[in-house]
């Protein structure tokens, strides 16, 4: 998308060791303007898929799935990252590790949002070695649902995750997959999506 | 608001300890239709205020406040729950106490997004003690910027909080405020907001 991958060279910001930081639009301050244009695109990917619900993962990826759900007309569902005294009842419980913040933690969703007529799609804000994603999978195939797909605003496309997710069969549709980064020049360079 | 009160009635649990769990529709399945009437009552509620940024608090209020948003047009902030290695450089600091949680935690914004110009409304799903929104009124002062009002779904009108914020000036509205709650009826009973 075209629109993203220009904001990304725009206002992304490049440290060494690969990290790419998005902080001033995606996941700390957040561009509601530019999460609309990204819900569209998404509509537009997934339009023949009978998706009724959207599942994302506290905390940056719940922003992000409010705005494109408006564009589905679905409710949204966010694994939570510690248990809390809120939820009672079963659990789908699924174990992630974090390649941003290097440790592991649990996620859980609430048996009742999951059903196995649930037709879902995953919506993040990152993807990078697949593990929050695949923890989300395996909560709705624990459900018996559905996935329809996995919709991403920005795929690492040097780390495995995405490769991992369409070999399984799953459409997985970023809206920008970076090819290359460079710390020394700051340059980031897309594949086509 | 009467839409978000006959939703607290229809889909709300009541629990002992006067516990109001509303995780079908707002803080874990989130109905973005009903968000959206949240966001244009917000909008009236707060329309002769210069508002420039929304600022909440994640999880649960990032999905409220991101629809909002878009009736104000304006980018939403979050504060997060734990320093990341994706914030640098410095950040506003606020110490947390969670009625729901029954814990202590901190929260920081990177100093990058709040600055004295900025004109805030803080947005949340929920107003008890008052400390969520306290520590982010705290950061916003410490950056020297403008509270312009707080925006809550639901106030718990037994509790101090609102009334503390109101008594220091801050223009609050919250959208359904709870007079009463009868754990062994399940009725809950509302003040006029």
């Amino acid at each position: 998308m075209r629109l993203l991958e220009e904001r990304i060279r725009k206002d992304g910001i490049v440290k060494s060791g690969n990290v790419l930081k998005v902080d001033s639009f995606l996941n700390h301050q957040m561009d509601v303007t530019l999460f609309n244009e990204m819900g569209k695109e998404f509509k537009r990917l997934f339009a023949d898929r009978p998706v009724n619900k959207i599942l994302t993962i506290e905390a940056s990826g719940i922003g992000i799935a409010c705005i494109v759900a408006q564009h589905f007309n679905v409710p949204v569902v966010f694994a939570k990252k510690t248990q809390s005294i809120n939820i009672d009842g079963e659990v789908y419980t699924s174990r992630i590790e974090s390649f941003t913040h290097k440790r592991s933690y649990d996620v859980i969703v609430s048996k009742k949002y999951i059903s196995k007529d649930d037709r879902i799609l995953i919506i993040d804000d990152f993807l990078a070695n697949g593990c929050a994603v695949n923890g989300l999978i395996e909560m709705i195939q624990s459900a018996g649902a559905t996935v329809e797909g996995v919709g991403i605003a920005i795929e690492k496309g040097q780390q495995s995750g995405g490769k991992l997710l369409r070999d399984q069969g799953i459409r997985v549709a970023s809206l920008a997959i970076i090819d290359s980064i460079n710390d020394e020049t700051g340059e980031i360079g897309f594949k086509e999506y």
